[in-house]
């Protein structure tokens, strides 16, 4: 069925659909395709899961520069009309290369969720959660500084949360103990606004939400990420054509492990076939 | 004082005295410097954290192998007079390399902790425990068949506890849960010896025997490594005279974060001063 579409749609446009191209060093950045599903379900989605090289986070500068433009390469070479980091590592240390090198219009994860979060606080005072690396790298802080210097920061390395996620414990006691502890001084602290500063909490909403109630506005980076990339599509008139439900196509620079099923499951993605890609792993 | 021990040491004997070589991937190898401090306290140690370049799980063999070569030379540059592989990815996948290449005796975890494993069982059943890397390269499995093809072994990844032992969370009702989730099975299964096939496992000891109960035996892979450690300097003629206390020296190749001195305290050890070494760490 989807490739009798897909010629279809060939023989009644001269230009075969060109993908959204996005990229993550793993799977989380599934929910940032998730979004973008949600948000633009006529786009086709390229995304490449750099599985091979995760985490990026701890790496230097340099090197995740490398791989960024690397993996744009591969998503370049497959024809995608624009580039979306969802990986909060390359977005802080990948993205300026990648401006400066790449013609299709880039977009990442840090500078819409700071956006969302100067939009959404009504106290000035924002609290961001991420793993050690994002929090460390102080991304956040300084795209929110840029944007309004007036809000406060307050931030929080919350490393139990990534592996809590991949073991699928979603809805789950133990996470919720975790959440618990993690969040009690943020909230402490007299923040209205929080930042999911790593694409796999989106997946933890429930959970965050059983522990902040209604109080506290979660700034959902992937959600705000699929804004950014609807706005650069209609700028650069490259939208697809309304109509046409878009495809999801994963590919991975190593084999997956269980999570690309727990994402998927969670985040109600048919990704269905996965295909696996060479890149250089020598470190 | 450490300088005068040192000089009048070297006037006291033609030789300095050459430190035992240890490496990990990063702070976990911590463990296995703590139980060799304990059982050849007078010998002194050298350990690097490859820190810039963790984990190693989930690279290739051949990566691994060449990041094993490159710490060990900075090892014995240093003067180590034997290799302590002090991670269990490394000892899978670098020793066989290592023994070709290197001339002093070289030791891992996973055989030490196999044979001891062979030893305490009863019922001919072990289980294991490990990081999602250990687990799935069947390593123990693999040592355990090697010395006795009758004794069954059943594994389980615990991807939570690595984390859960970094934040600090030693003695703690969260971490006790997560205990819980991971071990109901293995026991059970009828398992009545639990293999620790993680470096950063000993630090969870009481938090697993609190579960356990006295009906399961724990085997440390870092003391058994140490047993090894011994038994191999006293065959080799190299072990240092008894007497004068011992110094442990640790160097990273990228600065720590907090897990250091996590490992520094729940250990008892005395790190104090940590040197930087430099490692190509692009990947």
């Amino acid at each position: 069925m989807h490739s009798d579409a897909t010629s279809s749609d060939r023989d009644a446009s001269p230009q075969p659909k060109r993908p959204i191209g996005v990229f993550d060093s793993g799977i989380g950045g599934l929910t940032v395709a998730a979004a973008l599903r949600a948000l633009l379900p006529h786009e086709d989605i390229f995304y490449i899961g750099d599985t091979a090289r995760v985490p990026y986070g701890g790496k230097s500068q340099a090197t995740i520069e490398r791989y960024s433009v690397e993996i744009a390469g591969l998503l370049l070479a497959s024809g995608a009309k624009m580039i979306v980091v969802a990986c909060n590592t390359a977005s802080a240390f990948g993205i300026p290369r990648l401006e400066k090198t790449v013609a299709e219009p880039v977009t990442g994860v840090i500078v819409p969720g700071a956006r969302a979060a100067v939009a959404s606080t009504r106290n000035g005072h924002v609290g961001v959660i991420g793993t050690r690396g994002t929090i460390r790298s102080g991304a956040y802080e300084r795209a929110i500084r840029a944007l309004a210097p007036e809000v406060r920061v307050t931030s929080r390395a919350c490393p139990m949360l990534v592996p809590a996620v991949e073991e699928g414990w979603l809805d789950d006691p133990i996470t919720d103990s975790i959440c618990a502890r993690y969040l009690e001084e943020l909230v402490a602290s007299g923040i209205d606004t929080l930042v999911l500063g790593c694409t796999h909490y989106p997946l933890l909403k429930p959970a965050l939400a059983r522990y902040l109630g209604g109080g506290i506005r979660l700034v959902d980076s992937a959600e705000n990420c699929a804004v950014a990339v609807r706005n650069l599509l209609v700028e650069n008139r490259i939208a697809a054509p309304e109509g046409c439900p878009g495809k999801l196509q994963v590919a991975l620079t190593d084999p997956s492990d269980g999570f690309l099923r727990v994402a998927e499951r969670a985040l109600g993605l048919a990704v269905g076939d996965v295909a696996l890609l060479a890149v250089k792993t020598a470190g």
